[in-house]
């Protein structure tokens, strides 16, 4: 299949990219690079040492024998260039990962705020515009977030995308309807996938646009098969207080002996996917396409669910590094539980890498190798969701000390 | 009360922000005489000739005494300058109007759907964003759609935003939970309105900003008790396919002695209001914000419903010009029942302004006024929402004929 990937420079991008070529597609990866300005523009870097584009491509050559094409467009900016190439290149399926994808940074301050927005939004208008414009029938494969359901289960179990409910009529009788799972973002940048749902409801709807949306939760891991075969072709390792997501954030905290910073108590349950099968989800979901005519179909991308406190600990009993508890920048609940259903992508034959201390370990190696590139101001996190005041009592409420 | 009227030029912006200043209210309007630039791009102009801002604005004051600010401000382009405007201003009531409004026109091409997902979320998350970062706190109003719910009552009536339904916990109870009202919109201008009600919950949520969305009804009118004082204050009066709404369009045909255009069956029952009833609610959202900490209010603004083809029967007796059923550029549901609730506006003290006979006569008569400025090539709707096809089969299904 001739496949474009959208934002395949980034952590996720880029190892799907390579995993769809080895796997014998023909891939188009379209970056504007902004998750390397953005790099710039906090002064943090990669903890793993990141080659050019060119490199990368070049590497992943000489060790597959695969060409693997870039575009330079920015898919929010320059509508016609994506046009364009959707028209030349007529792709099969497209691979929609070019979304600014970090809440603390959407919520670090008006500008990141309206960046997110607009580049989040204004760049999937794009891609579903130039679909319909262009008239190529391709289905087109979302990342979205467990985040566009809130983290509020309630007793119920999160469904795929969709919930049945009951509403009454005017003569009192309650009937069932299926109904898109009732959003709550707890971020800007969550707020834009729940924004997303819309589109691809309309587009679908309209248009009859085939659209596969993967909910995801927050990926560990860094390597995957194709990134470990040369050291050039290496992922992206996300450390600092903004990009960095938690589980490897701790990884890579143990590695340098820097204190296990957990936010609030700890208390938040988050679903958890190694990088590896992010890949493998991409490649089933772009390779198993809805049907012409089907609604929007929506996958929850995920292999387990932790409480953050409870890998804190897993983590520092590995390391012998001590967890400091921080006030939580986020508004939201200081405990929650969450069940999510995860059996479309399991029923599909996802064999799922789970965390066990095995793995761990090989990321801890990862983080170990190249501690020494690490800038420890970068490590916490400095966005607030909103003036100061609230967090603290919820630490002494929970009884654990802010320090 | 200090009151910034965003969109204070067009069809609903204009009689509210002379409503609001005849009740004694300090008023700025914003603008960024967006509606104006869409006429020319589509060489089209109001029925009624609509004087220059700088002409309105001396007007009302030659004839009310009183002043009203304006500032040419391009919402979704230059936030700084609405930042520095609210945080000089200070408002203590800001209408949200300045987004683009035309189903049709949102549906024209992939540069009007691109222009209005732009302009209007980009505009939206603007104004919150700049109420956030100003520190102002101040009421919001924004003008929404009964769009929003789509078309399907299905049973039961549409509840003023949200809706108790029951959904079932993994123990097997059902619980009732208030929801949002699950979104249906049937256009990308539609589509933008329930992308706004998400940002709306997520600001609110997380910022505590105080906020009305107004649900609203398909308009009618032209003249309120402010804009009939002086002819350079008139209302725009838009009949052409895109912008002129399905009742004022009737009327201004059958003053011209031109076909009654049905779209489809006629069989869609939309919910109307009149512009006089517009700037009342206007008013009266502003005067009653919600608390502080309360949820977003929405409030349904529409006084009756109808259906397309009654509506067309009517006026067609009254002017003697016979009806053309056209194929329907929509996607829709040839018929669609419709019930909605509006308890909120009028228990605030609204007093309906309905579909009277005399009242239909006097936009009438104004059409019948301005008959010479009619092009009536433009009044046929260009736009269609999806290649041609399924309409026609609708029509013969319903039993009347296209012509």
């Amino acid at each position: 299949m001739k496949i474009i990937v959208l934002g395949g420079d980034g952590f996720c991008g880029w190892p799907s990219a390579l995993h769809l070529s080895a796997r014998g597609h023909d891939v188009m990866i379209v970056d504007n690079l902004s998750r390397r300005r953005i790099d710039m523009e906090l002064g943090v870097e990669s903890l793993t040492p990141i080659a050019s584009v060119k490199e990368r491509l070049a590497a992943w050559e000489a060790c597959s024998g695969k060409t693997i094409h870039f575009r330079c467009i920015d898919i929010a900016n320059d509508y016609s260039d994506l046009l364009e190439l959707i028209k030349d290149f007529r792709p099969e399926g497209l691979v929609h990962f070019a979304e600014q994808r970090s809440a603390p940074y959407s919520m670090k301050s008006s500008d990141t705020k309206r960046y997110t927005v607009y580049n989040n939004l204004v760049g999937t208008q794009n891609v579903l515009c130039a679909l319909v414009e262009s008239g190529v029938d391709c289905p087109l494969v979302h990342l979205g977030t467990m985040g566009v359901y809130g983290y509020s289960t309630a007793g119920a179990t999160i469904p795929e995308g969709y919930l049945t409910v009951k509403m009454q009529l005017d003569d009192g009788q309650w009937v069932e309807r299926e109904i898109l799972y009732p959003a709550d973002p707890g971020s800007v940048y969550h707020m834009t996938k729940t924004q997303d749902q819309l589109l691809f409801h309309f587009y679908n709807k309209n248009d009859q646009l085939r659209i596969t949306d993967l909910h995801q939760g927050v990926v560990w891991g860094t390597q995957t098969e194709e990134t470990i075969r040369d050291e050039r072709l290496i992922n992206r390792f996300d450390y600092d207080g903004d990009y960095g997501t938690v589980l490897n954030r701790f990884l890579m905290q143990g590695a340098v002996g820097y204190p296990l910073t957990v936010h609030g108590t700890g208390g938040q349950t988050r679903a958890f996917i190694h990088i590896q099968d992010t890949v493998r989800c991409i490649a089933m979901a772009l390779e198993h396409p809805p049907a012409c005519g089907e609604r929007v179909r929506i996958f929850n991308q995920l292999t387990e669910t932790h409480r953050v406190r409870d890998l804190a600990k897993l983590i520092a009993r590995m390391t012998e590094v001590e967890i400091h508890y921080l006030p939580n920048p986020r508004q939201e609940a200081a405990e929650n539980e969450l069940k999510v259903a995860n059996r479309c992508l399991l029923d599909m034959g996802l064999n799922p890498t789970t965390l066990d201390t095995g793995l761990l370990r090989e990321v801890h190696d990862i983080a170990k190798k190249y501690a020494s590139r690490c800038n420890k101001e970068r490590i916490p996190c400095t966005s607030l969701w909103i003036s100061r005041g609230n967090d603290d009592r919820e630490l002494k409420k929970a009884g654990v000390s802010s320090s």
